[in-house]
């Protein structure tokens, strides 16, 4: 049994997890930080420097100035950080980093498992097919969403470009008179309702075309993706390690 | 059974009905009208003028410079008129509607049932749905397509525009920082390989999507509609016609 | 501003209204029924006719066995009920629908605005398209659904065979050798993962298919139809009413 | 520039073979061979063993009977035979592999790219996901199609099946009252119209789903394919060539 030390415990994305953990039978929350104190299964503490329970892992939903103690536990306790936390400044993100010299850290743009293997399989699908297929790519969000694409859209397309030896114009929609070229991706952002998030890539080509899709059903995928990601750090070496990673198991 | 008289019968299209027409059991080809000369199962002439076949209805698919010698042909043996030929200047636009005083005369600026019908219900969706949902437009074409959105797109947003009292604006693609207000629509055009054509209106609510999508899968719909459209025309009354009429049956 | 007395206002579905009713101007809950106590923003008694706050209706989310001193505080303050409980026996039924000779009631099959729009639709569609078209419908559900089809994929088919004069047979699934009957309406009921619900009717004909699709995103769809029908409900004759109803707005 | 030597030149598939060469710059037709003979941009022969024209490889589509003379030019020749001819006898088969010990030769179950292309990322998407996903499988073809499930659908199964260490069961179909199982494969096969053919894998986790869809537009994505695989033929070793090795470029 991993016992998780869960900083964050009593806002949204701790509840979150709290509940889904039973649904991992090899995991078990052992203590939770948390400055707000609310009745729980398992024992709260304010700071992680005051927690006495022990625990093989630390995974952090918390704010950006937990950093420094949480560092300093892991450290000491020579045990992984899931670093679920985000809007960390430079100088942190540079902190973290430099920790993974003594400790095995954990830090992902996307914390969903569907994304990342999506992500991965582009590498092989755009090298195969760039040359003779149009690749665009649709994302549909709720009406609340400020920004467009997606950053998910442009980390997707940004994995296309880069299998792409020839250079790649990204276009945001189109309008008027002007025929495709080849080497453009076009991407669309559709916005409506309470969508949760949707992103298609599509590969059209002479008489087929391939689609790849990924839809989040709701929040709970990026907490499944940080069990996952606890269960991949568990005693693993000192060092840096993203949601790749914990896909390919190494 | 319903003889057509089709003009136009040695260009693609004419080719195409020529084929499908032995799918509709209650239609035949008495006739056909073409200044190439090729083989054919039925009589052809270079010009309706020296027509001596009977027919019942005129299904044309030729070329605007035809149109005085249909209609003239049409008034005198009292038949109606299919027109499916594109590229009328407007004065000849005029003269087609003039003629509808005498006989019957259709005319559509789509051909496909499945347009005709998907627009048909979206006047009763987004009358219902338009204050609590929003409506965004998908489209897709091949590559050669030079004109965003389509002509078809922009037929589909007008029509639920109409059924919306507030004013609506169309938003071609989204772009940087910006949230989405209520009263537009998206309209997102994707170009890639050979697509023959798609159209998906989405109405994006609190917690449900309902998505109405159409696909030609060839051009050969617009065949299958002019001939629905012929069946429909036939001892028709003097008037003006369009898809719709063939979709209300009346 | 229409007040609602939330009958099950502690249960799931109760929570979810209370958190949701912010997002309707109009309506606010002026009291809630539960047996058990949670502190609440309005006052909440353990049976309705203890209740001493006014309402003008009674929106039920509670067990089948709060039925008769519902309908009696209902027919007492002449005022309309929304049954959404589930679970109900035939005698309750018909005490339901007796209720409806003194009282506005509102119950439905299904509390979904978008299924009640789709379901509308279908019976234009399918009366225009029927003939020329094949009929098929793909629900997906999560991978604890025990039933298949789904009651709302037949609720669908229902609708769809009540449109066609000819006799219509479903086919849950399709393996072996054997082709296509026309008038057959082929029903897949897809399983996994943790998707909420989705049904989607094709309309597949020649050169070009048409595809209706609802997806629920969240359970809350229910809720927000439960509102929608409270404002309805508001001052309505006595009488028994439908999602339908609602959608209709008469 | 790459000469092929057009089997059945004449018949359906070859003559959506000769428009589409035009498309590749480095593809030629040198020769044609077809009994039936019609007015061609090259010369036709009626039998292979008369042709005096140079090739650099044989395309075949053609019919069983052709088989032994292609092989003796293939074999004195010294040139790869490309087979996309089907209804081969077993003992017809064992002669094709018996060939690739002399020759080059290619012959594949699916001929196009994207279907190919979608086989190959399957075994990493499947092997990655089969443990927290449920996988299914939704095909669509038209209302002519006798067999269900495809034999496509069966052959994307049977390269699932093979990534998944435990026992995979095939459901065609889902009925009645039965809880998923984890390893099953739900296959779901849609007849309507005139769809040419749809292949989607659904892999549904907790929270988000990834879906992998196929669309041929047209049978005509089965000759592009049949020419990127002469293509790749050109001066290729003698061996048992497939559309994996095309995909693959080895």
């Amino acid at each position: 049994m991993i016992k998780i030390i869960l900083s964050g415990c009593n806002g949204k994305m701790g509840k979150v997890i709290t509940n889904l953990v039973e649904d991992f039978p090899d995991l078990s929350i052992s203590a939770g930080i948390d400055k707000k104190d609310e009745k729980s299964a398992f024992p709260v503490f304010a700071n992680i420097s005051e927690c006495n329970v022990e625990g093989d892992v630390i995974l952090d939903f918390s704010r950006p100035d937990s950093l420094d103690s949480l560092l300093q536990y892991g450290k000491k306790h020579n045990i992984g950080i899931i670093f679920c936390t985000t809007g960390y400044s430079e100088v942190q993100v540079k902190k973290i980093q430099e920790a993974s010299k003594s400790i095995p850290i954990f830090r992902s743009a996307n914390m969903s498992i569907g994304i990342n293997v999506i992500n991965k399989v582009l590498k092989d699908v755009s090298a195969l097919l760039y040359k003779n297929f149009d690749i665009e790519i649709i994302e549909k969000h709720h009406n609340q969403k400020v920004d467009a694409p997606s950053g998910t859209a442009l980390l997707l397309a940004d994995t296309i470009k880069d299998c792409i030896p020839e250079k790649v114009d990204y276009v945001n929609g189109r309008e008027g008179i002007r025929k495709r070229v080849h080497n453009e991706i076009g991407i669309h952002a559709v916005r409506g309702g309470t969508i949760v998030g949707e992103h298609e890539v599509i590969f059209a080509g002479q008489g087929e075309t391939i689609e790849i899709k990924h839809t989040a059903i709701s929040r709970e995928v990026f907490a499944v993706g940080a069990l996952h990601a606890c269960e991949f750090m568990y005693k693993r070496e000192k060092g840096f390690y993203s949601m790749e990673n914990v896909i390919d198991g190494k």
